[in-house]
């Protein structure tokens, strides 16, 4: 595939102009507790309060916001297993649009349900790649539906940035920006958003050593082939996107790695401390900070909790 | 004992002019889909975002704050297996004053932690009412500390009701509020502060069935006994104060008991869509609009979350 051209800050700050009305501005948290415990002071972006649960619906809206009435009429369509197709779809409804959303069978209850609250119509595939691809065709075929992908298009990308340029304004003078690495969409769309307004800002990206894919990318300068990660992290398990990729290249400071019980000890601090449910991707940026403390060092660091969709049926009081 | 004489509302609107400037004033959050579940109009006071994670740190303001300098500097004292003990500990140690905190040996960890965290000095005893009392003599006869009672001083009552105050400020012309019952220090608050701003209010306490000691008094007229009783709501396991018994009878509408599964099932649509951690105690009401839905019909409801104090050590994700 070709890669598509890079988004620039002026397409991050339109962006934001086009969906400002349609999304929350989400707060930006803060813990005495966790600051003391980190050593470094944090300030978190609570993109898991954000509608539909993620902050995919920045780029859903701004995506859906660019097209045609006449193909807003045949409707959209996409594969996920997770926060994009919940945002996809809720960002369809809000605009009377039908979104058609290709999932694995497997996915989590919590996200199954919340896209069918939000109107969309579900086509179950089996787990794999091939497989989605064809139930993709299928869906195209018959209803000529457009393809929203989760990460890789410039509207994608200029309307995840939107939340770094909130964090941003509402957190001045940051030395560090952290966000979580999937297929990539939020870490280039906070890179440029990041980059553009304060240069000297260093951007990292976080992953599961589960699944570092773009760990192995970046320091390679090769982008790495899909594979089939494990990791508590479920919406980091993609490999990255061509055109996130060359951004990532261009922009990013530093990949950092996190292990699963990293980011289990990060999850329990925020939900214990901060009293906010987030989902295990969006700690990977804490646990990046507790295991690397002379890096932070008492550096002004902002974290984007990417998400809050967590399927709660096994939890357990004794 | 003799009780104490019920605060009135001016008392509360004074306490809130005491402790504004200590207090987070919390948000009042609301839910379009746990709204279109529970088929009424609610607005969630969220306590578990308060100082020290729970509506105790209002009452453990109000009550220090009317010490005298002697008295502060003897100390205070209380036993708390949980949210009185650390709001105590915190609300101690911004006016460096000692608190002493006598806690059963089997207490939550998270909650032992928050007191430790905020200063605290953690006696420890056996589990059981002649135990703790035992210990407080002791502590009480070597240090001089004053006692701060986790829920019958008028001082605390005034306290907790500054929680209700606000809900009525922030959601206006509500049908009912709802809070839960446990030593009846917020809901005789709350009952105070709601019936003075909005007489036809219906004012309801909600508890566990399992610990239902309020209803009992309630309905017989007769205050009951301290039990042993086990839920999951482990901040409402106290029996009705004295005072506060008074104060209920005199101005709440209704006591309701929601069961084991029901507090879960309420606990997990606040995580899951509204992503924020209470602790289960603090899905009581929830689950009593959820039980009762005719009761609650579009109604606009006032729901106090009380805390968000939960041990996660045994979460897992699969």
């Amino acid at each position: 595939m070709i890669p598509f051209p890079a988004p620039g800050f002026e397409d991050i700050k339109q962006a934001h102009e086009r969906i400002r009305h349609l999304i929350h501005r989400t707060p930006v948290l803060t813990s005495r507790l966790i600051d003391q415990r980190a050593g470094a002071e944090l300030f978190f972006k609570c993109e898991n309060l954000q509608k539909a649960g993620a902050f995919k619906f920045r780029g859903a809206s701004n995506a859906l916001a660019q097209l045609s009435q006449d193909e807003l009429e045949r409707g959209v369509v996409t594969h996920s297993s997770g926060n994009h197709a919940a945002a996809l779809a809720l960002a369809a409804q809000s605009r009377r649009v039908t979104a058609h959303i290709i999932m694995p069978e497997n996915s989590p209850r919590v996200k199954i349900e919340a896209v069918k609250a939000y109107g969309g119509i579900i086509h179950f595939c089996p787990v794999g790649l091939e497989h989605r691809e064809q139930k993709m065709n299928e869906v195209q075929l018959e209803t000529q539906a457009v393809f929203i992908h989760p990460y890789h298009h410039p509207h994608i990308i200029a309307g995840q940035g939107t939340a770094a340029l909130e964090l941003m304004e509402d957190a001045p003078k940051l030395d560090i920006i952290l966000a979580p690495l999937g297929g990539g969409g939020l870490l280039s769309g906070t890179a440029i958003a990041s980059k553009a307004m304060n240069p000297k800002i260093r951007v990292i990206g976080v992953e599961p050593t589960l699944a570092d894919d773009g760990w192995w990318g970046f320091y390679s300068g090769i982008r790495q082939p899909a594979k089939a990660p494990r990791s508590i992290a479920d919406g980091l398990l993609t490999s990255v996107g061509e055109t996130n990729f060359q951004i990532i290249q261009d922009k990013v400071d530093e990949i950092m790695r996190v292990d699963e019980e990293e980011i289990l000890i990060a999850l329990r601090w925020i939900w214990e401390r901060m009293k906010i449910l987030v989902e295990p991707s969006a700690a990977v940026g804490l646990a990046a900070v507790m295991k690397f403390p002379r890096y932070f060092a008492n550096k002004r660091t902002g974290i984007i909790l990417s998400g809050g969709n967590v399927s709660l049926e096994n939890l357990h009081f004794t």
